[in-house]
């Protein structure tokens, strides 16, 4: 059997080592057009900050010792410029000598990734650059070292742009990013974002949030950017980071079966409308594993899974890619922020009858040393309490919850099941309580009634109602430090003498700092016969969202294991 | 409705505050036989050590804190002495003046919690310490600061004894850790608790396993052991950490229903065998998530869970407390050491029929910084695939992988489900291929006959066979470093020039440094007609095992995305 592969970075990298593993007599052609195959596509943004130095460190194979090791045979500069279905066969254009040849398979597999998107507004410029490959890092970091650019202009507010916003800025460059949106990091929610431009804002960032981008071109020894409505950006030079598309021209000139965005519509099999041609990576669109519907998910690890899924079945194991669910992590200097499935608004996009509760938790225990508190938002079904995703923004363990969280929505666990994981404590690693636990508690308390919670978002107009009373129960100290507006304070500790001052009449919209004095001043409540409702998040999400405050980190008021 | 709770720790205050939150209006009264209330019971062996400086940080309510946010007749120095069934009554002394009341429930939550073992060979001694509550730290805090002890002698290498040797350490202070096994963590198998005995020893503490005291007493200005068959230890003092039990006399003399060791038998809702009458925490024996079979599981999480399942059902909510699974996670010097679920020993004792690979895994992609590895044990079904539990041994992100394996356990996931998890990735966090599916992977290949592994504790037998051969498959400057006695050493990447040089005759047990390019090696092996199996761990984990080796963090011999 002669297999060749098309795209020799992830997807394309796995499937060829799965293969030999499977079938040592195959005959195995990788054919990159890039010189470089298997390395960290995932590095390059910190390549360009310094944390990784090393230039080989990102090269996780070379040509020769992929060779060595799979007996495949590895092309580099080798461009798959056309496949022939009817013969079999693919024409490939070789970088040294423009010359082409054909070669032919058995079976092939189509990993040629995404490019990233450039859109209309960039002129021709040698200061405007994308990164997506190790070539474009080398480019970027060329200029760096050789211009020593001092201000940067980063178009796109997701992974790529913010990771390099980063890292620039790590560098000593000074950043404006711009973002076409409200929000930077399109899985996370409004308001989870909003802990993000905090931070971005805190690091000296220029944050352009609803900025759309009309013209970037060269001026005098620099780049300026047009703002639709808004002041012009000007900059030594442009990182251009709007996103990727599939890279499917091919695809599309041979008659292959294609759907979003032109991504190579496969089987559970990982295979195309064509029997012998299986295509892999951020080229094809696959099941979001919490909808069903169809979904570009251009991620390394769904990559990697697909790309072995496809070696298994070329080589005759019925092995299934049962879809992904854009589980994603990123660094944002001190931060963590980390996603699973579902935000709020794309699971009522999806038809969902979603809500979400916030908890703002203490890493670890928060009487062993350096403990932090992250923001943890969680999405359910409220029909059958179901996980369909979570967000977090936090330090230490955030990631972690989110990993439970993601195996939890892929097992289809409900609130009731987080709330009876036994996860491993010790009090540097967690609480008895985890905050996957917590969640767990506080979406069962909604669904039972025991509590009623308003958001952020609903503030304004509860302010303006006659019916409202805004009860603030954090202590008077807190109380004086934030509060909103008309709230009355009663600490949470002197509610049950001092009932007496609320009136009867009026629903009660309670807030504390983070939500949890403020529930059990609601069960008071409740008890004692009044309508109130619970500020998810509390003032300080409110802050955040609302006012853009920033992000308080250390544990406080937290009332301890019993308390939850 | 009264309601009256035996015991303010953590299964007996959490029950208290979730009970005040749903009946506002019950009579809640809880009886503390020590000076404190919902502390921090793990947190105990930190303050040993400095780690946690501040007392008041222990105390994570106070007894007037407590009733002041939740109304809660919270009595400490009041002991209950017993439980009068009949008349719905408890009788309670004071510590104060000795003096007895009786105090009537309606109904009764039981959580006494668990005693320190205080095994026969101790005798009466003033420096012979145990480590179950706030008062029996203080006590020995006050002994090191005021005798400023030398030499301790800790016996137990449980969890309690591991930290608490730990921190003496870290004070400062040469310890002798004595225990009764062959190895300490009882949760671990034998294999991978070596990791952890290297690194006892290695901070010098004195590890003696397989060693039973027969008699601990004072002598001189110290304490000293003796040892059936072994030297006997010296010490300034000794601190006795060989587990604890269900602390049921009252319970017993009710003649509540008991179980395994004098625990309290309850079901799914923590009610005992009186319907008035619940119990929680240490005290009660409850299922193992795992085997369906009743266990003792005297740890915090599960404590909290059933005192809000019990006060749930108090309040007439019928919630259902599912088991534990035990796990759990513990710092020991640099190090993180976790489990969840079933080791090999207990899963085949259980009668599974169990098998489980090793891994030896970067926490984070290896080409950005401070990558260190984990040692990860996967314990399967070989029937059905389904995951039994896990073990690991490494630095950051150990206690990440093994929360989300308890969740696959606790969701009943298989080594596929494993595979096909989408986890969080970004190059500080993880790899794209996760630990965890990683993990999958190997299970799958074995299940799938893809490769015959065979662990440490074979490799005795199989050096002495004649129909055998060891074939190292290191480069061979590692194979200088170490190799198994006999070995013959080819590089992977040279084997398939080399197959002539091995006897086809002969079953090629095939290692390498970790076991992932002898994977490779089988591969190659059996796809040329050999018969072979891959060492599970490599040379690495059988020279930690066979030869007490340390512990190698830094990754090396790693090949990266596509190699798995």
């Amino acid at each position: 059997m002669k297999v060749v592969i098309i795209g020799g970075v992830a997807g394309g990298a796995t499937a060829a080592a799965r293969l030999r593993r499977l079938d040592e007599s195959a005959e195995i052609v990788v054919l990159e057009r890039g010189g470089y195959v298997s390395y960290a596509n995932c590095g390059l943004p910190y390549y360009l900050g310094g944390v990784i130095r090393d230039r080989a460190k990102l090269l996780l194979q070379t040509p020769e010792s992929f060779r060595r090791r799979f007996n495949v045979d590895v092309r580099v500069h080798n461009e798959a410029v056309a496949i022939l279905r009817e013969q079999k066969q693919v024409r490939v254009r070789r970088a040294e000598d423009g010359g082409e040849y054909l070669e032919s398979y058995d079976k092939l597999i189509y990993a040629p990734g995404a490019k990233a998107v450039r859109p209309p507004f960039v002129g021709q410029s040698a200061r405007v650059f994308t990164l997506r490959t190790v070539e474009d890092t080398f480019a970027v970091d060329d200029f760096l070292r050789e211009r020593r650019p001092r201000r940067a202009l980063v178009v796109g507010g997701g992974f790529i742009g913010l990771e390099t916003a980063e890292n620039l800025a790590e560098r000593g460059i000074s950043v404006t990013l711009v973002q076409l949106e409200d929000q930077v990091m399109p899985p996370f929610d409004y308001d989870m974002a909003c802990i993000l431009h905090a931070k971005l804002r805190e690091k000296g960032i220029d944050l352009r949030l609803r900025s759309r981008v009309t013209s970037l071109r060269d001026e005098g020894e620099g780049v300026c950017a047009d703002i639709e409505g808004g002041a012009a950006v000007s900059a030594d030079f442009a990182l251009v980071a709007v996103g990727v598309a599939p890279e499917t021209e091919l695809a599309a000139a041979a008659g292959l079966e294609l759907g979003l965005r032109g991504a190579v519509v496969v089987d559970e099999h990982m295979r195309t409308s064509d029997p012998d041609i299986y295509a892999v990576g951020d080229a094809v669109q696959v099941k979001n594993a919490v909808t069903g519907q169809q979904a570009l998910v251009p991620l390394a690890g769904p990559a990697n899974r697909q790309g072995r899924v496809a070696a298994d079945n070329v080589a005759g194991i019925a092995s299934v890619y049962r879809g992904a669910q854009g589980s994603s992590v990123m660094k944002l200097f001190e931060l963590t922020a980390a996603s699973t499935g579902l935000s709020v608004r794309a699971a009522r996009a999806a038809g969902f009858a979603a809500d979400s509760v916030l908890l703002f938790s203490p890493d670890h225990a928060t009487y062993y040393p350096g403990a932090k508190n992250m923001t943890l938002k969680v999405v359910y079904d409220r029909t059958d309490g179901r996980i369909l995703g979570a967000q977090a923004v936090g330090f230490g363990g955030t990631e972690k919850r989110m990993d439970v969280l993601a195996t939890a929505v892929r097992a289809g666990l409900t609130a009731d099941d987080l709330a009876a994981l036994d996860l491993c404590y010790a009090p540097p690693y967690s609480s008895a309580k985890d905050p996957v636990n917590m969640a767990g508690y506080v979406i069962g308390n909604v669904l039972r009634g025991l509590v009623r919670q308003h958001g952020w978002e609903d503030v304004p107009a509860i302010s303006q109602r006659e019916d409202a009373v805004l009860l603030d129960v954090q202590t008077p100290g807190e109380f004086a430090q934030a509060h909103l507006r008309g709230a009355v304070n009663i600490p949470v500790d002197e509610l049950r003498a001092r009932l007496g001052e609320l009136d009867r009449g009026k629903t009660v919209y309670v807030n504390c700092y983070s939500g949890l004095r403020s529930y059990i001043a609601c069960r008071i409540l409740a008890a004692n016969g009044f309508s109130c409702s619970n500020l998810a998040g509390g003032i300080r999400f409110y802050k955040v969202v609302a006012e853009g405050g920033g992000y308080d980190e250390a544990p406080r008021h937290l009332c301890g294991l019993a308390c939850e």
